[in-house]
């Protein structure tokens, strides 16, 4: 069971795009993947479901649920600040330890409007998977200049598509 | 004017008491610096303060600009999950890019419970800090197995109080 | 086929003893791993086995090659500066591009006289091991302090052994 | 005084010609600027620099005295396999610790045939020379596709230039 994070918070993002767009792929591929997105995360959710209130917040705890019974993921990862989201962050710091990642797998792909692809923000992610026990897919396509890669709201770079491609069905069988 | 920012938005967190102790030894060395802490983040801040809606939090504003005037800060970073606290990056993700930080320059201290002493979370911290323009100080303290080296709240370890004490004269004259 | 790599061209050094002792734990697990030895380089491999000269020192080749047919590896990595020994990146450097290692898959394991058991070392190889499209095992056993752990050119840290022992067994299976 | 290190040994190399041409940036600045080219490192550098023969080889002793009286440095850092050049921390790995680099400052700047300009080559040099106690400059220029931005052996692109330009001034006030 493969299921994507979407990860970002802000409306009607890219990241978003990407993530349905790669959910179409791993379903040609008969997957069923759902997906997490970081937008419907509670507004109070750094004062909910942290810490002390780790696990109490009803109206995460799905996502959370969600986030531990998958087996495999995929992290749509866009760049801010050179590095991933600090929501994305803030949303791992959330899940239940250590079981959560512990001994799963995962891929992660980065987009950035600038010329880095969120390498550093796929490095520094890496570190953090690696750390939690969860295995990372060597294939990590990086979607520079993003806008210009996209079309009515799906990437049609062929370069990117193959990538995308490629790695869809190495997590598949990685 | 140098700035501390006290790493988490966790409730009655060592990190804030090592925020405090810091405080007291820059005013030693002359400095008056203010403590920004994350605990005061507004609850939605996730919400209310990132993306098109930044700079529009009039709970916010106050700590934006405090950090925007500041020249030098001291980042007190715990270690969360092998790598800085999210909520850390989601403040950063929330200032006037690219003025706030640009051309400054910083310390950084690590905390964790466990033996690395927030070694990675300063890692990722520097790459992000070098792309927005800011110098790190490369002494960069890790206080490992935290609570075994505190006592009344503050940290009495004589080998990790020299460390902090050269950083902080080091950071003055940076 | 699993293939050891004693991560440092120093004489006698506790890495290849490490590497030893590795050997003999996958031997136990039936497996029958060869060891490379980084002091077995030639001596003038800077000159004679990079750039226009990869592939024609018969000193090396048969290394390079043993490299290339592996299917999978252990790296034993001693910390060094604050990351790998350069010899060891220089070897990967040396090797066969882009086939030795693509689609491979890797443990590593680190070692120091200090205190970071050669985390940062294995993080910045993670990053070159992914870059090159291996896939690297989550664990990674950092072990500290490594004269106070070895007795008789042996590892004997209890929990130091689980971790190698829990290791030994994942790079089989990953 | 300034010292720019060529941060490869490869022959002819692209690097070196960055090197002499940072060189007269500087110059024109008025600093005089020595040029350690890693090229001219004896051949049998990792058999007798290294470990117990550290400072015993004649023929390197300059280069390694060199580093230790300079008090800035700029590292032209080419990108081999994600990372850097493994015969550059090779010769990092040979100067005398801890003095050479500590409470020192440097400049990078990364290139490489590709489209990641050395991002993760200089993220990693800044994690050894942080924990080697010396400051690096934030500004890390990235020369990507580096063949497409040259002409007649100097760096023609004007925003590259730029950047260049800027550094090259940075680290003489840093």
């Amino acid at each position: 069971m493969i299921t994507i994070i979407s990860g970002t918070n802000r409306k009607d993002s890219v990241t978003k795009q990407l993530a349905l767009q790669y959910q179409k792929i791993l379903k040609n591929h008969g997957e069923d993947p759902k997906i997490i997105d970081l937008e419907e995360l509670p507004k109070d959710f750094i004062y909910s479901a942290l810490y002390e209130k780790q696990g109490t917040n009803p109206e995460f705890n799905p996502i959370r649920e969600l986030m531990k019974e998958s087996q495999k993921y995929v992290f749509i990862v866009p760049e801010y600040n050179g590095s991933f989201p600090g929501i994305l962050k803030t949303f791992l710091d959330a899940l239940e330890f250590p079981d959560t990642l512990r001994g799963k797998k995962c891929a992660m792909i980065g987009l950035s409007a600038g010329m880095q692809g969120g390498v550093m923000a796929m490095s520094h992610l890496t570190d953090i998977f690696n750390y939690l026990g969860m295995h990372v897919l060597a294939l990590k396509p990086k979607l520079t200049h993003i806008s210009s890669k996209m079309k009515d709201g799906e990437v049609v770079d062929k370069s990117d598509l193959e990538f995308i491609e490629v790695q869809a069905k190495s997590i598949i069988e990685f």
